[in-house]
């Protein structure tokens, strides 16, 4: 009889398999439902020039092009080099700041003032050192031959620390000569929700570090007035939208937790309170889920990590089906990133150049319309992207 | 023997009421341990004065301070009413433009230019008549004697609808002279999600109806220039923060799903897709859960929901306990809810004159630094708080 063969459990009074698992899939679904619902980057190939304009470059991390078409690029081991007609220049620049490099720190982004042409200004920002560690500081200079000129710091970080990661450090201006800096946790989570911290925040200051009157936290006595928005873990990547001018920003998460915002003044970015990543190794959750009322969304986020570095918008000519996406690095994966977006939304992520290249520490668009590259390596190189075969 | 006594459970293969229950209890913990982290509402007696400066408004909606100390006052059924030295003036103004009356709508808010002084330009929202329907339009004009002169209509609702609910319509100017609109998504909920649909977003224009070159969506040829921020269900507050200046809103969302809101540029705020509210009657969940990468969280969400309407930034000097707390009308509860404010944070709420007045339609700081109210019912009143008792 069918009844007779069938398996007799005995009543333990305990759930059975079954249940158990049933009931692991019920606990773990929102995590995974959540998971699931990003994209699916496409692999794409490269199929046009790559151009080595230089290589022995020791961890550069960022470049800028000068309007003689000269390209200065840092070395985070606090060096600031000069790219002539395609060739290195043997000889370093001259009167740099009082740099440490150590871990992520270093001789870190370079940027331009906005009228350059007509003031001369190049802006630095690097790891200095203080009587309690170290941290972000912002120089501005001019470059007269090989040394530069009338230098002053116009940004410090308060509170610096002994931990070797966590500098954030792009610079960038926006459309109406603000200058923005974007400045790690320094490996302390709590740090970047405290107001009264420099660390995990994006700074806003006058060209010459004055402060400005409309920054969001100016008339609180407990915050620092130079911060423009804050939560934020290790952003190392920011670029200003062409058509709308506001400030795009990426930051490293912990695992699955990288993240693309868009910055809006005195808004919180929730980190350490909320990420879509987990703890690395352990694979824990941090704080307190997804979302919280207050707290901004990312605008997009990468499960897995790709811990992205260097951004920009391609504005260039060369390439007319990468018009106005974004490009990102990615230290991990050893690639370069394309999202398509459709106004303030990507729509599709493309990975290119994988393993080709290494490590990419920054991208950016030059003026010549080609895109260009620096690779993070002891060996390091600066090349561009060219189209054709 | 006590193994004798235990009650034996037939073994049905199936999991048992206990396991049931844990099984249920874990799907619905995201769900409850959402609900229970917001405030608790405190309530409060009012202990000063409650002063009746005008009744027999019929559905009172909005209120402006002219620099004479007459103060306009709109009715819902299309009325613009003058209250002057403590009394209602007999004959209302003349000169409106065609407003249609039904449901939510009608002549809804009044705003003043902030040159008013200078320019006199009195600004209305209204619902209009259409081929199509109706839909909120905004009119500005001058008061000379008893009537409105220089009519000129600057916004219009393109896509007017029959339903008769959800139009928003609040006024407010920013520091650099920018109006502010909020437009409901007149019940059809899509509709906020559409950028080529003026409903269920935030408008911002310039005072004469042009529209700002630096408005976020001018460059998209498939959205409404008009729109800076969408995503909206229907916003019925908005105010400027005294200290940030930026703009403040909330809007009625379905049930638990009433938001304050800080506005930013060209961001989406959800509606319908993410909303910490449930559908009325049935209690099932709206769109795709309470976040969602690229859409802003609410700063601050009621449940239960409490139909919010009017707000204002406290800043008068005569209740000082008050200062800078945002108070709220509840239509819903009768009552007045006072937001406690730590920098953008609400740290309390409370609830003050519940069931004293009847459904709160405004609240409004005086020039003269009291909290002036209007009450929502066919024989309304215009009444000052004032301390004491």
């Amino acid at each position: 009889m069918p009844k007779a063969t069938r398996r007799q459990q005995p009543d333990t009074g305990r759930p059975s398999h079954g249940t158990v698992a049933l009931i692991l899939l019920l606990w773990l679904w929102p995590l995974w439902s959540h998971s699931s619902k990003g994209l699916k980057p496409v692999t794409v190939d490269f199929t046009g020039r790559i151009v080595t304009l230089a290589q022995g470059l020791e961890h550069p991390w960022s470049m800028a092009f000068l309007p003689d078409g000269r390209i200065l690029v840092t070395e985070r081991s606090g060096r600031l080099r000069l790219v002539e007609n395609g060739r290195l220049a043997s000889q370093s620049i001259f009167g740099l700041p009082n740099i440490i490099s150590v871990g992520q720190g270093g001789l870190l982004d370079v940027a331009l003032h906005p009228d350059y042409q007509k003031n001369g200004w190049i802006y630095l920002s690097f790891s200095a050192p203080g009587p309690t560690g170290m941290g972000t500081e912002v120089a501005r200079a001019r470059l007269t031959d090989n040394r530069l000129q009338d230098l002053e710091i116009i940004f410090r970080l308060e509170r610096k620390s002994s931990t070797a990661h966590h500098f954030g450090s792009r610079l960038a201006f926006d459309r109406a000569g603000y200058l923005y800096i974007s400045i790690g946790d320094r490996g302390k989570r709590p740090r970047a929700q405290m107001l009264h911290d420099h660390a995990g925040s994006i700074i806003r200051i006058h060209d010459d570090g004055r402060i400005p009157a409309d920054n969001p936290f100016t008339s609180r006595p407990d915050a620092k007035p130079e911060i423009f928005s804050y939560g934020h873990r290790n952003p190392q990547g920011m670029a200003l939208h062409p058509t709308t001018g506001q400030l795009w920003i990426h930051e490293h998460g912990p695992q699955g937790g990288d993240e693309l915002n868009i910055i809006h003044k005195g808004r919180n970015y929730g980190w350490p309170i909320i990420t879509y990543g987990v703890n690395y190794i352990s694979g824990t959750t941090i704080g307190e889920g997804v979302s919280k009322p207050g707290m901004q969304q990312p605008d997009y986020y990468w499960i897995p990590s790709i811990a992205p570095s260097g951004m920009t918008f391609y504005t260039g000519d060369k390439f007319h089906q990468w018009r106005d996406s974004l490009f990102i690095g990615s230290l991990k994966f050893r690639l370069l990133t394309r999202l398509v977006l459709d106004g303030n939304s990507v729509i599709r992520e493309e990975h290119l150049l994988r393993d080709e290249l290494g490590r990419i520490r920054d991208v950016r668009t030059g003026p010549d319309g080609y895109l260009y590259l620096l690779t993070d390596a002891a060996n390091g190189k600066l090349v561009r992207l060219e189209p054709g075969g």
